[in-house]
């Protein structure tokens, strides 16, 4: 496709400028972009009306709709995002280790940016100005290709912040948007592995899994969360009862709350219903097995789909277990890999359980819900990864760069 | 492809098995896999004559039967190879930073197996006993497709090992080699996501790309070189002839030998008549640009194809350039990523040229053939990456894992 090959020509020129950019003029850049959008919000707002208004006319309402929705407030928070990046460290030129090898060779591992990133996402024009100020601050070019019903908005976001670019010297081509927002420009964007070093796919389970099969750019996949909780038979019951409601209700529709709870049989009958009050109390569905359906009257029986769903919703699968083994062995089967918590009093089985659980996080008594960049201490995030190539977890700026050797010699050959 | 499946079933669970095993279990079966190689040496090397008389029978002959050929002293490297690993620190397991936050979680990085990783590769049946040694060691399952050419080395190496597996308690599904050695089953590995972590291909650029282009798995790329040596104006000329002639020629069919060398025009009059006369001595072909061909009587004409190309041969590609920018440049162009050579007493040209070549290696003044995780003193090499995602350069034990977070709460809950 001609528009993605110039796009990415020009991406992989601008990327050999912004590998070379020192950390202030990259910052200064963040905050003059940050003050831009708001001086600019008008501009953008009107955009966004003409995305919503396309969107409502095109039948879309609920979620989407929030999604798509840019405000005053929803920008000024866009812009702090790009002035809050600029407080963390650059993590370009970092050398992670430097050694001397006994033929004096001096090798040195350097941290570097990637180079062209492509993001590939749905209707929140947000993630427009948020994956700029990652991609800037660690040095890489983006190309980004938003949903089509939030085009208008990801262009005028576009368009301010490559006049800061321009206006600082930079390459405007630091950040590009993909105009054609057919599905043809999205696989044409995974087929550009000759110029895209990453691709990272923002949104549902569908978008990920056609980006998973078809990309032949190295993909890093983000997001699904069957997440569970075990409450093993020796857990203090309240702190139980208070993680397993936060985890569910805090705030449902997110990868890192829980879908499923394990519950030992011995505690069973005591704690099913002081959390079973507390859930259905906040309108939470409890779909049970059935001595989780004997003990708690407001359950309703699980079938197997149950435990394999990443509901996104006030709904949560209780099954009890009569065993550590058998709570894990579940997971193993059920899980996605990304948030796996124990609660329990017992210093053997907390330690099993972080070193048998295979996923990106794993709690001892403590909600699933700090799953994310800026709890772990990150101060930004790109996405949560739930693979193991490259990056698993939360992934902040670190996780946006790559390495290379730079060797040091005077003169050696190889024998 | 029921077999995969299969396998793949099996392979999970074995590596569930091997995450929790020991450094001491783990080298005790390869130092036992290693001694019962060396003793059954009869059976590989018979299992091999098959292989080597289906190859001569099916027309095959050259680099691809001495790929093929194991003897005594191979069968012994693949033991020695094994036993080395032994001698290496287990990277399993290593907590690679730890933190308390404000709100008292500790949250630890943790480093883990992958998991199950597939290997594809060609002719090679010692690959078959490397990469069993070097996933074991790492805690990884490997599910092995290798050529079908080699398939009775393989599988005579394989079962051997299996044996070894069993008799110390292992799964013998560590390890496992496809039996089906049609296309489908190399296409149908790169399909297995659900059971694979990671899938390396390992051999020429035709089964590299084919691995890139199908794979819904994570794949390294590995290996494509075409390297590039700068003569700077200010090097010294008669390292600079024994760094050129080292990196063409001390073995020249490997991705590391320099395949285009880049003279500074100021230099050029002096330098290339020196190198020349000990290029063509060692009986390498010359490809020169106009200026080069003025000065070096044996020399041939470059095409534009010939800067492009990986020769893997004893040809050498040569240009006169006006100035580093314009060697760094023509390496942006043509380079593959892999590893890329200033020679130069200037110091500013030195470091800009480590910072502004993106290569998996970035040498000043030696010769590119270091790049290789022995050389680089990681012990082993699985491969050596030319992507920038995961791993770049040659990857040793610690590219072969990933990592978790481990969180230790005492009842935190999200606000």
């Amino acid at each position: 496709m001609k528009e993605l090959i110039e796009k990415g020509k020009k991406a992989r020129q601008a990327a050999r400028f912004l590998a070379q950019a020192p950390a202030s003029a990259k910052n200064a850049v963040l905050n003059e972009a940050a003050g831009s959008l708001v001086r600019s919000a008008g501009i953008i707002l009107s955009a966004n009306e003409k995305d919503m208004k396309n969107a409502r006319e095109g039948g879309l309402k609920g979620a989407i709709m929030d999604r798509l929705l840019l405000t005053q407030e929803r920008i000024a928070s866009m812009a702090e995002g790009l002035r809050q990046i600029t407080l963390l460290e650059d993590p370009v030129g970092e050398v992670l280790s430097m050694k001397k090898r006994p033929n004096g060779l001096v090798i040195g591992q350097k941290r570097v940016p990637m180079g062209v990133i492509g993001i590939i996402y749905e209707s929140r024009p947000n993630v427009t100005a948020d994956v700029f100020g990652l991609c800037l601050k660690t040095g890489n070019a983006a190309i980004l290709r938003g949903g089509k019903e939030a085009f208008q908005s990801n262009f005028a976001i576009t368009k301010i912040i490559q006049n800061v670019l321009e206006e600082n010297g930079f390459p405007p081509e630091c950040l590009q948007l993909v105009e054609d927002t057919s599905r043809e420009s999205a696989v044409a964007l995974m087929k550009l592995d000759e110029y895209l070093d990453l691709l990272i796919p923002r949104g549902g389970a569908g978008l990920i899994r056609t980006v998973v099969e078809n990309s032949h750019v190295p993909v890093i996949e983000t997001g699904v969360g069957n997440c569970h909780i075990f409450v093993d038979e020796s857990a203090d019951l309240d702190r139980a009862v208070a993680i397993t409601v936060n985890a569910k209700t805090q705030r449902p529709g997110v990868c890192n709350a829980v879908e499923s709870l394990l519950v030992h049989e011995r505690v069973a009958e005591k704690f099913l219903p002081l959390a079973g009050k507390e859930l259905l109390k906040r309108g939470v569905e409890i779909r049970g097995d059935k001595k989780t359906c004997e003990i708690i009257p407001g359950a309703v029986p699980a079938t197997e789909e149950d435990w394999a769903t990443e509901f996104l919703d006030l709904i949560l699968a209780v099954k009890t277990v009569s065993s550590m083994d058998e709570a894990i062995g579940h997971i193993q089967t059920y899980g996605s890999g990304h948030s796996e918590a124990i609660l329990t009093e017992n210093y053997s089985n907390a330690q099993a359980f972080l070193d048998r659980v295979d996923a990106a996080a794993v709690y001892v008594n403590a909600s699933t819900r700090f799953t994310d960049g800026f709890e772990f201490g990150f101060g930004a995030e790109i996405g949560i990864s739930t693979q193991k190539l490259h990056a698993r977890g939360p992934m902040g700026l670190k996780e946006l760069t790559s390495t290379k050797y730079i060797i040091y010699g005077n003169g050696q050959t190889r024998e």
